[in-house]
């Protein structure tokens, strides 16, 4: 308040309150120190650096305007929301974000009463902070909610879905679409052209005039032709119609940067009685860091860095292939020998690799936007008509359209290839993106083949095995990050469908393996081996149909019988135990363990930490089976079934 | 084609070619044969009549004019389909609609080349004729996919998504938008209101004007002002801005039920090469039979009637209450105390006993469309205010929303009330409607409290735990039909989270069941108990968390215990032999069964059927308790695990 401006006023700021307490003038210094604040912090943890740049202003306007945390701010998405945290009383622990025991990278209600709303899924906003609009008007209290939305989340039904509700939030809801600079990814589906057109067509709205608009108390909805030709006037000067249509006030667009600009309109939106308001905010991503606004799509997300140069660190040069490249490479391979293959990403063609799919394949790669549901029927229908589709998303962002899975894919046997990148645990980004459930429900639907790669070896034998899988779905699973460094076939093989493969034969254990925990499953077999119990390990390939012959056997010619598998309770090992209760072989007193991922949702940590914390390492395995013995444990720290 | 006007042209009609060559001259004859031909059919066979006789005259001026099968024609939900089936070769099995072995009451695959793409769950016909759109785009064919989805369905986020792809699929893809008669239903959403806005204030299109404005050959996208006016204008006199905008070539309004004036539009439609096509058919639901048009909700679905009278028959009369009922008025009892209870449904307000709880508390309850996911997020932000939000959705329906029940109720803990009504198997809506997966899809999650009622009894006391359980999300199962006729408790009790119940003691013998399954365990059990074999019978009521106290006595006192449910594999079975083989129970030689749901997708049927070719009688628990202790079977037909 009375800092000279040499002086950090960041320093000042602890929670919103003491932003409200600055002087409207303060407010840009304060927006410069809070960008410099953000770079600094990311440049050492790494995380999503373009996003929070981007919305600064609105950050600072948003909380100076509304009575946070009483009004409700909901992030969508929540990955621009370091800036955020920074003012709301989580400065001092800003440099641990996405560590272990540290900030979460996105917004968590258990962080903070200035996160009503967790995020990390897109979309979601509008849907919940209308919740809180509704909440506020059933009580009688007034107050606000609002969400912040970007403009490729707002492609996503659920936030049409949203919208196409707000009345019911009355006045209490603000929407803000913070519109990114269009040019940093190609445009996706139309309503981002209109979007572009209503930017390139209108000069960004005035403060003053939006308060002659709102004294103007413009009638809606409209009835009579007279209003309509009011509206579509309306329309044509500030280019909101689709929002119009869907009930909203419309207000923009708006200079989302020019913190007094956005707080005077922020104010008048706040003083109006008007209906559900839609203001159009137009950003930069990665605004006042040069390396990120001339290369935006590299700054979204980032690795450490050096703040003068921009230069990244290298992650360990040299290593293995990820395994999203490695089904990429199978992928493009496999289409170049057959052309009714054809590829479809829910707005990750980076992420999922089909962006290398694409360059070569340029016809044959469809990335839909934020819409997983319309990305599975789609692909149905595709394949209803001969076509080879494979539907690329990540394991947990496919949960968005289970019901296109059985509805549309499973019930009419449809042969979708499914491609689920980030199965099991992801390390920084937490729980809200583990793929941990995919087992579960995909192998409860009759009709699926669900297959789990045990190393990129076996990916590219999966999707080779996908190409030719023509009588139904079909899924794969694989990790985040990287492969086991093994070389890659020259020709991938073809795998009968439902049939495992033993690695090492032994007497006494049997070590079930699905997926990549096979590497810790041998470690143990060595282990078991040094005490005297001979260990076979099997890789069972397929969760569903599973290898029943195989299963029989291993089950009945060893004493104890251990699966593990990087999944949630319900998915292979439930599978297994259901079929030797089935077949009675669990009867004759066979021990038979499942190890799993623990009941409880995990936060981020580095992935050796988290499968310690799940207790899905060789010592766990070592330790179950000696338990199943009833002999001494060799003692496991933190083993979730120790 | 020389027919007289006196002869029954629909009996020339067996394929849609045969229409094609009428005059089109003869078609409203056929139009008004075929309407009465499903009045007569519908009122042998009961099911879907209002929607049908809605789309009589699109039926036909579609297959009139496009080239089926060719052209592949998408019925969006599939419920108005049975004038499609007269004329598409099914008209000798149309009696046989819902009928166990007969014809199903939606579109399917395997029934005919002319339903190229299934459907039951709503708002999927976009996205599958954009698949087929781009697949014949692909093969360099001129294929045209077509889909007609009500007004309804295209308020579901689903069609948004497709529509904002639409461009993808060119002059291929043409969507009828079919909007019925506003009066029939409260409309619900913005996108409703703007459909009456746009037919009130403009005459119908006629195809002359249609055939101007397509030779005109308007530019789009506009990408300046004087284009941007040119359709500003355009959205003045046709009104379909909101359509434009997401990239259709918007046509419209067209009077659904002008046979000849539909043909030539659609001719126009066919024989242009815009883009995507949107044309907008105003229809009014029962068309033609009045006392379907008078009292359209009630002839939306219909039982058997009379066509002379229009009158339905009685079901059983005096018979119990429905689970619906007896759920809608124990929350009604539940609100009546408690003002932080709302209750909130996706377009089910009848089918789930939310139009009761409506009456007694309008301001409490929520219709949100045809928008699953909304819905659930917009409970979840209810709850994160402290409000105690019932979310009334239809099990196979929740599945649409399995993201949402993940990432912002499971993850964030907060406690959403789920009633998942239709849970298990459905009888004539056969499989896209059973309500098979919840179990195994929501059991899996962490602090998830899943139950299951027993009987109508069961539910409200279930109801009143879920009032009370603030702690986290907590969802409840019952099954389609009527309770077993018990007296209603005065008080409902408050039921103890996770603890199970034991309703008959024995020795030999345990059942553990879960649901209204319970009878037919009753039953088995007094079976087993004249063989001489002492049973056990829990109801476990909570398939999460288990009664593991209950079931490790159960498991360690009896010979042979056996686990049944109406929920496919990866249920409540599946979890007791996952606890079973975490703490050893298996080990000892326990003869532990799990009896649940084929791994099959089963069709319509009655439900008594149904249940048999589950194997989920009480004979068939005999049948596996007798196995299970290598006893003869006692002989059970189509018993699937016989």
């Amino acid at each position: 308040m009375n800092s000279r401006p040499d002086t950090p006023l960041l320093d000042t700021i602890h929670y919103p309150a003491d932003i409200r307490a600055l002087d409207k003038s303060q407010l840009p210094q304060l927006c410069e120190e809070l960008r410099q604040e953000v770079i600094s912090a990311v440049s050492v943890t790494g995380g999503h650096l373009g996003a929070g740049l981007g919305v600064v202003e609105l950050t600072v306007a948003i909380h100076y305007v509304f009575d946070t945390p009483s009004d409700k701010l909901v992030w969508d998405v929540g990955h621009q929301c370091y800036p955020h945290k920074v003012v709301t009383g989580r400065r001092d622990r800003i440099r641990t974000l996405r560590m272990g025991g540290g900030l979460s990278g996105f917004t968590k209600r258990t962080e903070s009463e200035y996160d009503p709303f967790g995020a990390a899924h897109s979309s979601t906003s509008i849907s919940a902070a209308l919740g809180f609009a509704v909440a506020s008007k059933l009580e009688g209290a007034n107050r606000r909610a609002i969400a912040v939305i970007g403009d490729g989340a707002a492609t996503a039904g659920m936030a049409f879905e949203a919208m196409n509700n707000a009345e019911a939030g009355g006045s209490r809801l603000i929407v803000i679409l913070n519109d990114n600079d269009m040019s940093i990814a190609p445009p996706v589906g139309n309503l981002r052209n209109a979007l572009a057109r209503l930017v390139s067509s209108n000069k960004y709205l005035s403060p003053r005039k939006l308060a002659a608009r709102l004294a103007g108390h413009l009638p809606k909805p409209m009835r009579n032709a007279a209003e309509r030709f009011e509206e579509y006037a309306r329309g044509m000067m500030t280019g909101g119609t689709l929002f119009e249509e869907l009930g909203f006030y419309y207000v923009g667009p708006v200079d989302g940067h020019d913190i007094i600009g956005l707080v005077e309109i922020l104010e008048n939106v706040r003083d109006s009685d008007h209906g559900p308001m839609l203001i159009h905010a137009v950003t930069q991503k990665g605004k006042g860091y040069a390396p990120a606004e001339s290369s935006a799509d590299k700054y979204h997300g980032v690795v450490k860095f050096d703040v003068i140069t921009g230069k990244q660190e290298k992650g360990p040069g040299g290593g293995p292939p990820a395994y999203t490249r490695v089904f990429a490479d199978a992928l493009v391979a496999e289409a170049d020998k057959d052309d009714k293959i054809v590829a479809i990403t829910a707005a990750m063609p980076g992420g999922t690799g089909l962006d290398v799919f694409g360059a070569a394949h340029p016809t044959k790669m469809f990335d839909v936007g934020i819409a997983e549901q319309h990305a599975v029927t789609f692909a149905a229908g595709l394949a209803a008509e001969g076509f080879r589709p494979f539907c690329a998303i990540y394991s947990t962002f496919l949960q968005r359209a289970y019901d296109q899975v059985v509805h549309d894919v499973a019930i009419q046997n449809l042969p979708v290839r499914f491609a689920m990148d980030r199965a099991g645990l992801v390390g920084a980004d937490g729980a809200t993106h583990a793929g941990s459930f995919d087992l579960a429900y995909l192998c409860t639907l009759p009709n699926f083949v669900v297959m789990a790669a045990a190393d990129e070896v076996e990916l590219t034998h999966m999707v080779h095995t996908m190409a030719k899988h023509d009588s139904g779905p079909i899924a794969v699973r694989y990790p985040r990050g990287n492969g086991r460094g093994l070389p890659l076939p020259a020709e991938p093989q073809l795998l009968e469908i439902g049939k495992g493969r033993v690695v090492r034969e032994g007497k006494t254990v049997a070590i079930l393996s699905l997926g990549t925990r096979l590497e810790e499953a041998e470690k143990a077999a060595e282990q078991l081996e040094s005490m005297g119990l001979s260990t076979t390990v099997a890789d069972l390939r397929f969760a569903k149909p599973l290898d029943e012959a195989l299963i029989r056997k291993l089950l009945t010619t060893h004493e104890v019988a251990v699966t593990i598998e990087e999944a949630a309770v319900g998915g292979m090992g439930a599978h297994v135990l259901t079929m030797a209760s089935d077949e009675g072989l669990i009867d004759g007193g066979l021990r038979l363990r499942t190890m799993r991922l623990p009941d409880a949702f995990q936060d981020q940590d580095n992935p050796t930490k988290q499968y310690d914390e799940a207790g899905l390492n060789a010592p766990h395995i070592v330790d179950t089976v000696l338990k199943a013995l009833r002999r001494n444990s060799v003692g496991v720290e933190n083993g979730a079934r120790a």
